[in-house]
């Protein structure tokens, strides 16, 4: 069983980032066979237009995964530009991809709606998408609720092409949507994102952390009163951390009538507690821009092997060999 | 200066497509300093589903220009499909290009009207073709007038992409619109094209060539009568393999009263002369399977090292590289 992950390169992590895609991610390797994990720095074309930034974010990319326990033995890395399969195979499917079919994307629309670009790229953004599925013989693909028609039309394409050019060309990849990863709240209590500017950053210094914790709103009942943990925000970003045992634990201090204050102090000595030694480890890291480099390549061979065989295939099929 | 030409895999060739884009291009070929022709068999995939006939489409193209006096040591051709670095600039350039740009596009509208698919392929036809184009930094583009809008498509995406990432990243081509080469009649009088059943084959057997001479559609003037060469299909067919001298004095003849029998007749001795060499060098070429795929595989060697490194200029300035 092979599973397949996009990164999509955001520049400066956060606990969002971490819960609710680099660990659940990192959980994967080990579970399956064979991890892939690939940077979306070709989609990430549609929005980043500064090269210096692009070229950061994915290096960054292979640094925070490293710091966060990413093992290059047990699984492989590389950026979606490294093997020219991807558009290749994207422009074959998008020959089999009705208008329509992406006329009913929602991504398009949204993002549009956010002031992205309108252009042919956004648009043909979930052709791109299948072709980085499809091309790895990936038979699950973790995702998100908000991507999972991507990996719908990916399934959609690969049933068509296998329709029209052969069965068995392409493997055709089931979503498995994780119900169990809750939205991470931010500082305000809406969902945690850089465009809300409510992040409490992973990587950052001590003092920026403490800041971000300590910014974090809550209701205004006094110190002692008895607090219910489920209405209040540092607590949904606490029991992220915990476990069933410690969590419950924790929701009694609150009922007990423990102070906001003391609770994000808590808080904060757990963030640091877990990311500290990540921290050091991505300190360490970021010196060795070589070995970085070395990761991201050797993973993109590896990538480019499974690719190369799958276009061979669908070369044949097509009449392009 | 670098000429680049575009080749429509089109199966079985004709009268249409020697004077209107073979003869035109083998023409360009020692003017130019460099002239590339490449077969556009990655178009060919958003209309032909059958692999076999793609594959048969490919082969016979190489087979048909060399016949026609292609020389691979003077110029160079190759198949897009062989290049992967055309799609990976037109997933680039598709990240650059907005969508009205596409949606004001006239080909997308004409070929679905004519029952091609709606597919996203269809759609970024003139994208991909911007890549064909700016990926061998080509100066001048032969085209048809149907076809300028294709370079001028480039042209604004090549401004586009310099603007955004960089001065000088890629050549601003030139549209160069053949004005001389006149639409060639069919048989029936209408522009010759296969899907009309109006075409007088280029390399069919001789009785074919002769019935569809035979069988070109003239008035009812009886065999003595004066007649107008101008009004008359056969002589504008014929006037395309003679000089002015020549059709001139073709022309005589009509006014002083040739059968358009003996018109037809005279069309035919004309075009076994000139085909008939070139009918004879292509059945020799089709015994030599290697030959023509060698030819093909040298030229796909001299223009990869030629996008890959207009790709290095391009990976760089958006910061892929």
């Amino acid at each position: 069983m092979r599973v397949l992950s996009g990164i999509q390169p955001s520049g400066q992590l956060h606990l969002g980032n971490y819960f609710g895609s680099i660990k659940p991610n990192l959980e994967y390797v080990g579970k399956a066979d064979e991890s892939f994990f690939f940077i979306a720095d070709l989609h990430a074309l549609t929005s980043v237009r500064d090269p210096k930034e692009l070229r950061q974010m994915r290096f960054e990319t292979v640094l925070d995964y490293l710091a966060c326990g990413f093992d290059p033995k047990k699984a492989t890395i590389y950026a979606q530009s490294m093997i020219p399969e991807h558009t290749e195979l994207m422009w074959i499917l998008s020959c089999i991809a009705p208008m329509g079919l992406l006329e009913r994307a929602v991504s398009y629309k949204e993002k549009v709606e956010k002031g992205i670009d309108a252009t042919v790229g956004l648009f043909n953004y979930p052709v791109l998408m299948a072709a980085d599925i499809l091309l790895y013989d990936a038979n699950i693909v973790p995702v998100g609720r908000d991507q999972k028609q991507h990996v719908e039309i990916a399934r959609d394409l690969a049933q068509k092409f296998n329709h029209f050019y052969g069965g068995g060309t392409l493997v055709v990849p089931e979503p498995e949507v994780r119900p169990e990863v809750a939205v991470v709240p931010g500082t305000d209590g809406q969902k945690m994102s850089k465009s809300y500017g409510n992040i409490i950053p992973l990587f950052g210094s001590e003092q920026e952390i403490k800041k971000a914790i300590m910014g974090i709103v809550t209701d205004s009942l006094t110190a002692n009163a008895p607090k219910n943990p489920d209405k209040c925000t540092v607590y949904q970003i606490h029991k992220l951390f915990l476990s069933e045992k410690e969590s419950n634990k924790l929701a009694d201090l609150y009922r007990e009538g423990m102070a906001y204050g003391e609770a994000k102090k808590k808080l904060f000595e757990t963030s640091m507690d877990v990311f500290e030694p990540m921290r050091k480890k991505r300190a360490e890291l970021e010196k060795k821009k070589d070995y970085i480099l070395k990761v991201l390549q050797e993973g993109a061979a590896k990538a480019c092997s499974v690719a190369e065989s799958t276009m061979e295939r669908v070369r044949k099929a097509v009449g392009l060999r």
